[in-house]
């Protein structure tokens, strides 16, 4: 097992499964032949076509798209077609500045193959080892990837929300820190990925935060979705990432490009282009 | 004027322009008509055809390639067709950790649209107002970019050098850093582009390090190639990179990678994603 495993994971997916989900002559998705079948009772909203599924264009508006399409997965979701429901709304856009086309329900996102954006926020402290990095571990709860190993702080990007508030937000769901303490997580960058999940096509956006932690700061869960959190030095973090594969798919990803920006990697090491290429989307 | 500017910059090539040079089965660079007529002239060295220039397959050892062809630069050089000869030679490879195919001249490289290796530091200072960085000015008398701005250490990749170690000799060289302080560079990624300059095809991979300095350490250049150093915040740097074409174009790339890390721009900035995943090569 490698690094470069972790990152193929993430931009594994075949092409020729999909067809392209269309919005006023844009292509906003791929959508595979099982789901489009599914959007095909309804002709009102969805022109199901061989080689592309299409969004009616008397759907003229944010509003009308978003309404008929929420509509349509109200009726998926109960004949049990999107178990993944989630009741919360994401934008479709392929550009985060972009105004977006629809709302589209977050659990029918992968279905349609849409563009979904995130953010990954690394909780990290300075000590006289080096860098230590908290991370927490997804309840068994979860529908997606249960007990595995995550950031210290991460969610998905719902509609109306900018990027900071959101993660001033998740900051104090998933790990009780205090607005005013994440204020002073710094940016630092994005990743992009498109693979295969047993929740449908990720085709995704990560948004990443670094948050520099006070030594004595200790993260507490509110929200449930953590089962628990651990301070581990950078070191035990890479072995893990690299030897096993218990972090979920796109949380190695981050902690790789952790490991990289803060030189726990080094163009020393093997495959280190290989590695930052392949964070970069070229794999 | 725009970051979007400076990176489509360090993006700008035409292939239909280039036929692949060719070493024993593997593309190694890319060659144009010009340069390609020139080679035309050693065909014990280079088969050169309409779709591609081979190495001859009789030369078939690092040692074999390495003398022939640099006995044909040493004739090009003579005819005036090296004009940026540096008596220095590179790996040819593509990938940094694999053994080259070849040595050849620095000043070869390009015309040859071979991959080159090199590394860029970010000397860098906390301060009470934030993160401020050196930059220096290149000087006047250099061949490539004189007078345009570039990070406080730069340097390409010659053959037998690790990266840190040639990044500890460039740190004294051009900024009179000691050893002990340069090896506190922390690594930070690469930048990967191809785009065509006056000295040719550059299809570049630059090593990144951060130097985090003390507050009162002045940079000293040693080997006549830098003409000043100055220190500015972070903010008149974005200011300088974004509005201006001020910096050598690929230390620009450089800079606003810097930017990305350390928060300087953030997901409410536009075109941040586009900017994102412009660094990352996806233009």
């Amino acid at each position: 097992m490698s690094f470069l495993d972790r990152i193929r994971t993430c931009h594994r997916w075949r092409p020729e499964r999909y067809r392209p989900f269309v919005i006023d002559g844009t292509r906003y998705g791929w959508i595979d032949a099982e789901f489009a079948a599914r959007l095909a009772r309804f002709p009102d909203v969805f022109a199901t076509e061989e080689r592309a599924v299409h969004l009616r264009p008397e759907l003229d508006s944010f509003d009308a798209r978003s309404a008929a399409v929420a509509d349509a997965m109200a009726r998926l979701r109960y004949d049990g077609a999107l178990p993944y429901w989630r009741g919360e709304l994401y934008p479709v856009t392929n550009r985060w500045d972009a105004p977006p086309v629809m709302a589209l329900e977050r659990g029918a996102v992968p279905l349609f193959g849409v563009r979904a954006y995130g953010l990954h926020l690394n909780g990290l402290v300075r000590t006289d080892d080096g860098i230590a990095v908290w991370v927490g571990k997804r309840a068994a709860s979860r529908k997606v990837a249960p007990g595995r190993w995550d950031q210290m702080v991460a969610g998905g990007q719902p509609i109306g929300l900018s990027v900071r508030d959101n993660m001033i937000k998740e900051c104090a769901e998933e790990a009780g820190v205090p607005a005013a303490l994440a204020a002073t997580a710094i940016p630092a960058g994005l990743l992009a990925y498109v693979c295969e999940q047993p929740d449908g096509l990720r085709d995704d956006i990560a948004f990443l935060y670094d948050l520099w932690l006070p030594p004595d700061f200790v993260p507490t869960n509110t929200d449930g979705e953590v089962a628990r959190f651990e301070r581990w030095s950078l070191d035990k973090a890479v072995a893990a990432v690299r030897d096993s594969e218990s972090f979920k798919f796109n949380c190695a990803l981050v902690m790789i490009d952790l490991f990289v920006r803060h030189g726990a990697l080094t163009p020393e090491d093997d495959d280190y282009q290989a590695i930052v290429e392949g964070l970069q989307g070229r794999v």
